[in-house]
């Protein structure tokens, strides 16, 4: 992303606008931060998915918001929101979700009777909590900044939320990577009203509909696989307004504009009833792992 | 499911066992209703998914889970439980999902001040709501069964649910159908770990992983394709412990033991590194519409 911005830097006198979803000290947070510049952006959380994209669909230039998990699976209400929005993607991010345990600064962890967390960050780090703290009572609230916020103000209360949740509210962290997988990344997408130009190794997203008969998936499949282009991601979603009927979400590696993949994509047209692009934007490649 | 069990009547003293996704009054129960004789059933209400599975793994008989619906997509938690515990699916069920405006009886529409109900079902109500109650209050539970029990007890409120939630606690039903969408169903899956007879027209439901590598999915599917097999669903799950890795969830009409499936599978299984069928069962044919 960082790309893209230094390509076309924006003249508003109040910087980027970038709209991600919150609450402030969220995951998406710190995606969003590792995305652009801190000095020439400015960052606003909002409260839920669909609000980021109607914020950038009527006004603001950058929206980020998570799109999959490694353990969870798609964030089915970003998917059906591309659908729904005329938004290009025109960025990604991945972030491995490390978990800690914070509290309140002077807090020992023998001391704490309550933990705070969203239920799936409960469920990822059953086997920190049982080993460590048997004894305190677990509360499911609804996401690990709220958590976090929680533990600020409880004295012998602790959460668990990502090392972005320390900083905002305050918290130290007692316990780090506390997750019993270790592989649990998010992914998360920019989207923006603008087309970026194109640099460098390149994914795209789309979206398409085939007829409801024996062997459409397959034909829409082959003309990827003739070309040997790499799908690294199909998802379905059901059309809503058809029981049943479903459509598939996929990610490939190139850009729409390059010769082979546009051959790929001209006979996929002819073989779905419906098809969408949903942007051609620079591959992820973490700076460190 | 009758089918089935009329095939090989159980003998015991209390009748087939049946779990569901409880609690009580869900829409599960009625699902489980539809696939069972009541007179020779006993039905149990459990808290999770998970137990429903687990209670079946070690005990009763059978077990009734919602695997999908039409508009909200699958239900992810079934998928996984389905490749972590071996046992069948031995049935499927489907449900046009209707919801009502419940309250305790002498309740008028006018003196609502609140209204109870499940989240996506509050959502799936808007314009009703937006129309026919402007100034209550929208309150949001973990279920609509929770919220019928809430309503039963509490005076100038209501709830969002289903039929079945009615009957259990003693509401009545102030306005049916209020739905924004009509087509609202929900697929449920009947669980065993007996495997059913085959009789009548069947559906096969199976996971599969596929090497890493361009085309691989295509491959996979072409079997399917070359021999005119009719997939009504493809889902994509995570392999929770490969970052970025696949499983695909399949359901296709045929039986494993017919002579076209089983072909189209020993192909299938040359080109997968992972293959589990799930189950072949009789395909769900409504009643009425």
């Amino acid at each position: 992303m960082q790309r893209i911005l230094g390509r076309k830097p924006e003249t508003r006198e109040h910087g980027i606008r970038v709209d991600y979803l919150g609450p402030r000290g969220s995951f998406t947070e710190e995606a969003a931060l590792l995305c652009f510049p801190r000095r020439r952006s400015e960052f606003y959380d909002k409260t839920t998915i669909r609000d980021v994209f109607q914020t950038v669909n009527d006004w603001d230039d950058f929206g980020v918001v998570p799109i999959e998990n490694s353990i969870e699976g798609p964030v089915n209400q970003t998917l059906d929101l591309l659908w729904q929005y005329n938004l290009n993607i025109v960025g990604e991010a991945e972030l491995a979700i490390n978990h800690s345990l914070l509290a309140k600064p002077g807090t020992r962890m023998t001391r704490i009777r309550r933990v705070y967390s969203h239920p799936n960050a409960l469920g990822q780090c059953s086997i920190f909590l049982r080993t460590n703290l048997p004894d305190a009572a677990h509360q499911e609230v609804e996401s690990t900044s709220r958590a976090a916020l929680l533990a600020s103000k409880r004295p012998g209360t602790a959460a668990i939320a990502g090392q972005q949740a320390a900083r905002v509210y305050g918290l130290i962290v007692l316990a780090r990577r506390i997750q019993d997988h270790r592989n649990n990344y998010t992914r998360f997408i920019v989207i923006s009203r603008k087309e970026p130009s194109k640099s460098g190794p390149a994914k795209t997203s789309l979206v398409f509909v085939t007829k409801h008969r024996p062997g459409a998936l397959w034909r829409a499949l082959e003309p990827f696989a003739r070309e040997r282009i790499n799908l690294t991601k199909i998802e379905s979603r059901p059309v809503k307004s058809r029981p049943w009927e479903y459509s598939f979400y996929v990610d490939f590696e190139g850009h729409i504009r390059d010769q082979v993949p546009s051959r790929a994509l001209k006979l996929l047209l002819q073989r779905t009833t419906f098809l969408k692009i949903l942007g051609s934007y620079p591959r992820w490649r973490p700076a460190r792992t």
